[in-house]
């Protein structure tokens, strides 16, 4: 390990200062001319079947130029290398921390190119026998017929990203399978699923790395007790995905367990077996194995030392000038893609769990701004929400467009010379232009201040391979980012106190219920009580 | 209308000043003993069965004592008091604007202490048969049993509060029915509600205020060529509801027709025919009436002088001291409860379009910030997703937190001495601890800063009256800061611009598709459409 000393801080490179400077007078785009079409026509990288439209960025070749130097001296490339590689990168230098390896490349490392370290070799040898398992899983149900609908009990990591992906392409859901998805510990979310099920053909999936997961293990309980209560024997009906030995990995509790590698972190997860069963089940397993793939080409891209062939490292980058330089607290994720409803929640998950840090590598308290507040709803219903406020409101928000040439159906109609696809393209690219360039008016509350910077993300179709890569593009960009910050992506200690408080206040909850069990005091969770005795 | 010179600017009231001083050395809720249970017992007010508690707020009496008398001179109430009159309050001093009312408390003031003034007695009368024409509509239909589903066709204010509201009472569908959405002009979203569906039992409510929403027309055309494609009439099948005499307000064109006033805008128009419709076909017109109740509840609230009995007024007060004086750009709305997990969709478009301004009422470009950016998911989900960040983060944020007693389903599962319900409960009122408090720890990577600021919105159960109350909740908080803001919450100039462009880019797709049409030329859109073609 490098000692602290030595160790790099993200405010001392070279390139910071450079960035700081062109940052005093950044592009403006609402100058006549600025926003070309010739500009439009250049400003343009490509990766995994997506081109990344940047024009309406407020950079310059100076900035893009300043922004892979600051890429190169953070060793962005070699810290994705070693990554990849299975070196151990899930640390804080001298602390107690979790030092594991971060090897959610090496689960989908089955096509070209493959990684040739034994760490990366060994962890795909071990995830290929787990995705075999599952496919002989549901090959087996799809033959016996044994389910229709799956029950997938999971929260956090484990939920967002298979739920988001899964929606993403519902279109391809096979006939006559249904999905339903547990994941807050209120009991209404269980009994709005159940209330609808006919319990005798449903599979259950629970998924939990550490299997103590408060929220997931009381949800298994309570839909264990429903299947119990109908006369059906929950062995037979449910599975289990959670690390090897933990506390909920028991045989003959199961009808099959599968695994997770503590090299696996929740957020990092549903390309693992936890997306490989939801999406076997529900789609077919070459869906999954086509996922799999888009994801592995973005991977790769990642590893290109041409910026504009590595869009992970480029939307990075895009999203430290935006934060660190222009000042800029939120990204909004806009899908002009209804299919991508839930992504922006996922991403959400992704970006603000791995970057919302307070110290570096090396423990030290960071003196700059880490991860955004990430957020979004797809367009073109963010139109006619959100988009007064960036439009005009006070503080700018950096966007993140989404957009595909195709729809999925296919099923469209030419009104008025034009298809809804078309009429939704437009409207993404019209507004990339008209937050760039704004419009002065006389009217001072008609006037349009413009520089609200965006980019987009632009693919033919959303198809499973495009998802893929699309998918993979945030989980490679988000460990980017954390590279030039210097800080660990891979835990988040963040979330300790309230579980603990929590768990505080339920015995509080247990002790009213069952008085005289010995809870410890917590006077200040006993006020809150008072309230809700006092309705 | 007073004269430009004399008119009031947020930052000179005197409060704004007082507040500034107090803002300089903030309550420090780390401290020890600061948050303690006789604060928390305290630091509750109440109004229409929500009881808010405000203890984990950066607040102390003087800073309520200087937010009330910031209301005082901003004659926060009397502006109210004005609105739910009927007064002209729609508007821009000397600039071209909407000059209208602004009246969604008289279409609920049914019950008791109606508005007096003339102007909301006829605006209340208005609607009083508007929605006995609803009731009728809707009671034919429950005895002739034409129809099982409801299709929903509209976008924006006009779907996200009517689809929040039902999703949040889901548990009371009637049996036999069947809800579904169409917002998005991505032909997708319209694709997937179509071909679940049997269109001979299906009732299609087309809604559009002005009647020339792009995304609402297209889609009720690409709908309706799927009712004549499959031989059914669309005039049996679909109703309107769109400002009278509207493009899309043709008798013969639709089963019904009903109305909406220019004194309703789009984002406040939930509890209007358009949500009696959807609210009497799916859940019965008795629990449309409870919410009503519910809401017109808070609506009286928030003409109370007590801000300890003006939920809405002190929770505007709040929003601004974290706003305005704490620096914090964003509200994160986040419900514990599962029924509301469209929400924060719901706020964050009711707030954001309305008070995401640049201008005050004088049409003076403000020197202060207006709306915050609102976001959210539920809890306990975001605990596992982004309060990572909300608790080690870079910027602090806002947190308006919501729960319930009760469950909805009353479906549960004691497991370790506890139920569902305590066990939720218990996080949001941890979470409201430990985010106030942090702590700190010789890990820093384990340390909690704190001094995050939330508060609880708290009521017994979530059923059609207290859904009312807090739906009414939020119209009635963007008013009061928009009044204290001295700002037009009720206009969305900023949504033009992008409209604008989105049509000159229609017309360069009309012209790829039908050449010689004579569009207008458009460079930047030309040049957008190129990379479209390069895939």
């Amino acid at each position: 390990m490098p000692s602290t000393t030595e160790t790099p801080v993200f405010t001392q490179y070279k390139a910071f200062e450079k960035l700081q400077k062109l940052a005093a007078s950044p592009l403006d785009l609402t100058k006549t001319g600025v926003l070309n079409p010739e500009r439009v026509r250049c400003m343009v990288a490509e990766s995994a079947g997506y081109k990344m439209l940047y024009a309406t960025e407020r950079v310059t070749p100076e900035v893009v130029e300043a922004l892979q130097e600051l890429a190169d001296e953070a060793g962005a490339l070699s810290w994705m290398q070693r990554m990849q590689n299975g070196e151990v990168i899930n640390y804080i230098d001298g602390y107690d921390s979790e030092r594991r390896q971060v090897l959610h490349t090496a689960i989908r490392d089955f096509y070209d190119n493959p990684n040739t370290s034994p760490a990366a070799q060994e962890a795909t040898a071990k995830e290929k026998k787990e995705l075999e398992r599952v496919k002989a899983f549901i090959d087996k149900i799809d033959i016996e017929k044994s389910f229709t609908d799956i029950i997938f009990i999971a929260i956090g990591g484990s939920e967002l990203g298979p739920k988001a992906n899964y929606l993403a392409l519902e279109h391809l859901l096979k006939p006559g399978r249904h999905v339903h998805f547990i994941g807050n510990i209120d009991p209404d979310e269980a009994a709005r699923v159940l209330d609808a099920l006919d319990l005798k053909k449903s599979l259950v999936v629970v998924v939990s790395k550490t299997g103590s997961t408060l929220e997931t293990n009381t949800n298994e309980a309570l839909v264990r007790d429903r299947f119990e209560q109908a006369g059906l024997r929950p062995d037979k009906h449910f599975v289990v995905v959670t690390g090897e030995g933990s506390p909920i990995d028991k045989p003959g509790r199961y009808l099959e367990r599968f695994h997770l590698w503590d090299w696996i972190g929740g957020r990092f997860s549903a390309s693992s077996a936890i997306g490989g069963l939801l999406f076997s089940f529900a789609l077919g397993y070459p869906i999954f194995e086509e996922f799999l793939r888009g994801a592995h080409a973005m991977d790769q891209a990642a590893l290109s030392s041409d910026l504009q062939e590595n869009l992970p490292l480029l939307g990075a980058l895009i999203g430290i000038w935006n934060r660190n330089f222009l000042d800029i607290q939120t990204l909004a994720v806009v899908p002009y893609s209804s299919a991508l409803w839930r992504y922006a929640a996922h991403i959400q998950q992704v970006d603000m769990e791995s970057n919302g840090k307070r110290v570096d590598r090396q423990g030290r308290a960071v003196t700059f701004d880490t991860g955004p507040i990430v957020w979004g709803e797809p367009g073109n219903n963010a139109q006619h929400s959100f988009y007064q406020l960036i439009h005009q409101g006070s503080n700018p928000v950096a966007l993140e467009m989404i957009g595909f040439r195709d729809s999925q159906y296919g099923q469209d109609l030419e009104v008025h010379g034009t298809t809804s696809q078309e009429k939704l393209l437009a409207n993404l690219l019209a507004q990339s232009i008209a937050l760039a360039t704004g419009q002065p008016n006389e009217n001072p509350n008609k006037t349009f201040p413009g520089n609200r910077p965006s980019h987009i993300l632009l693919a033919e179709k959303l198809t499973p391979h495009t998802l893929g890569a699309l998918f993979s593009y945030y989980e490679m960009k988000v460990a980017f980012q954390g590279f030039i910050w210097n800080i660990n992506s891979f835990d988040q200690e963040g979330v300790m106190l309230g579980k603990v408080l929590a768990n505080r206040v339920i015995e509080r909850f247990v002790e009213r219920r069952h008085p005289n069990t010995g809870a410890k005091s917590f006077p200040l969770g006993d006020a809150y009580l008072y309230h809700l005795e006092q309705f």
